[in-house]
């Protein structure tokens, strides 16, 4: 958009108003994301050497039942946030965790099918994820693209996942601001509540708010939020038409507005120390699961499985079988 | 219901008819799952003890995305099964995986209060079970429940979950026969194709049949269906008013000749081998998840993180370092 290019050359140190995502920088991105993605190690390697340039970006998540509008949502997010900051407008990195296809094992890419205005805009980076295997929904690899991102110069990076099952406490502990996306007076509210949602949101979004009950919805969202016990920072309940974009404005500053709370509070130390772990965590899982993969291509089980399905043994013996055999490289004790 | 209640003093091995569900045995059903849940060396006790027993209850999974009418479908199937099957109908037993709370990290509960009409059938047992940190979704202990229903008698054993991130292909794994719910017309089907839902469903039912677009959406998944190449089953796809009941048998009817294909075809030993692993490769994955946690809670992390946060070190390095120092115990190389 209006942003400068200043060559990389006269570049001193980082400068603010350059655009990441613009010509080479673009390309580069893409490619290095992918290389962490397919190789733990490439991973630390990239992740290493831009290490010392990140720490800037403003790390957000959304989250919601499929088909409350996220993707919708979170374009017009990026937008609206383009428009803002000094100078050219904010820069935007968007990482959509599509939940794995089964026989595939890719991801379904139709975000950036989806997000069409939002991939025309050279400030903004879209990228699509598998979230493979990982327990939470948030593969160890959207933890890498948040820091080459970052390193790139991204003030603001929106992390997408839906939000069942497991993934509702990973996002919170991969983001500093979690905003959660339902729709009025569907059944949502109360399948978000049961995922647990509407505790790890600081921000709850209405999408859809020209739906009638709208109103209504918001107006208990906040009573429920303020009648609970959340510390320091009260869930705002914003109430967004992503369709129209009628309340995106009103997120975005309810976003920054949280950002300032986390930096005021001394909550963001917090938040980072919560990030760090759950990195540390995510990459000693993908290994430890790694590993499990490569002891039992190696075991020969057919002959255990044979015998459980006449059910001779049960899953536990030859689960406790297993697992002695593999520890049986560990002296005495493990 | 009509099922005859014969004394186990008098009881000539395992007579089909008695109602396992029914007084005492209902109540050592429930002591049993949680004993299981609870502790992992007592599951295998258990298991081990009633294994001989198992092996007859057809298993059947549920799933679908959030607020499709999962729940009261179940409800409606158990109702219908529970009017099949000679004298004193089948008996069923249902295992509903909630996603786990983020704060309270137990399960919403809310299935028994929605199964109303089920829960006071004394031929049908109903179970909650949170989804825990288990990284597909199903919990190990769910897998125990089946073993343990299956053993006290139960005819059919439904395990319902939200299909939505990784659980898809868990469940299929975990199940003879996967049946996948959408909603007509609603974004359900593409999200669930996003989700593999598609690619795993034997049969596929179209809840809520009394929308508008029910019958396009039908025929549109049967055209897809018939087109993709699934082996020698073709996935039904059912038209279903779980509110009403309407469709309701000819379900439970698609769910028995699947059953019967599974037996005719040979692929039922398969399904049982596949079923064996994936219970297997849960009892070593929650071990390891508790090997885990045990040495993140031994090993001091505090300054590590506060290196990270600081932009001193990777996420990567200091996995790495832990994962060295846990391996450290074991002789060269692991």
């Amino acid at each position: 958009m209006g942003a400068t290019e200043t060559p990389a050359a006269v570049r001193p140190g980082r400068k603010k108003k350059r655009n990441p995502f613009e010509g080479k920088g673009r390309a580069r991105l893409a490619r290095l994301i992918s290389e962490a993605e397919n190789s733990s190690d490439r991973a630390r390697e990239i992740v290493n050497s831009v290490l010392h340039r990140t720490g800037r970006a403003h790390v957000i998540g959304v989250t919601g039942p499929p088909g409350c509008g996220k993707s919708t949502l979170i374009e017009r997010l990026a937008l609206q946030l383009r428009k803002e900051g000094s100078g050219g407008g904010k820069t935007v990195g968007i990482i959509a965790i599509d939940p794995s296809s089964a026989s595939s094992g890719g991801a379904f890419m139709g975000n950036r099918v989806r997000m069409r205005e939002a991939s025309r805009d050279r400030g903004i980076f879209i990228r699509s994820m598998a979230s493979r295997a990982s327990p939470g929904g948030i593969p160890r690899a959207a933890c890498d693209a948040i820091k080459i991102m970052d390193a790139a110069g991204a003030d603001c990076i929106i992390i997408e996942t839906v939000g069942a099952g497991q993934t509702q406490t990973d996002i919170s502990r991969t983001v500093h601001t979690t905003v959660v996306v339902v729709q009025p007076e569907s059944g949502d509210i109360i399948q978000a509540m049961k995922a647990g949602l509407m505790e790890i949101g600081d921000i709850i979004v209405v999408n859809k708010s020209d739906l009638a009950g709208a109103d209504r919805t918001a107006t208990s969202l906040r009573h429920m939020l303020e009648t609970g016990h959340y510390g320091s920072w009260v869930p705002r309940v914003v109430k967004v038409t992503a369709t129209s974009g009628k309340g995106v404005a009103e997120l975005a500053r309810s976003i920054e507005e949280h950002r300032r709370h986390l930096e005021a509070s001394g909550e963001l130390a917090q938040r980072e120390r919560t990030m760090a772990l759950n990195e540390v965590e995510k990459i000693i899982e993908e290994e430890m699961r790694k590993e499990l993969a490569r002891k039992m291509e190696k075991i020969k089980v057919q002959k255990d499985i044979e015998s459980m399905v006449a059910r001779k043994v049960s899953s536990h013996d030859v689960a406790k079988k297993l697992m002695m055999r593999a520890a049986g490289k560990c002296r005495k004790k493990r």
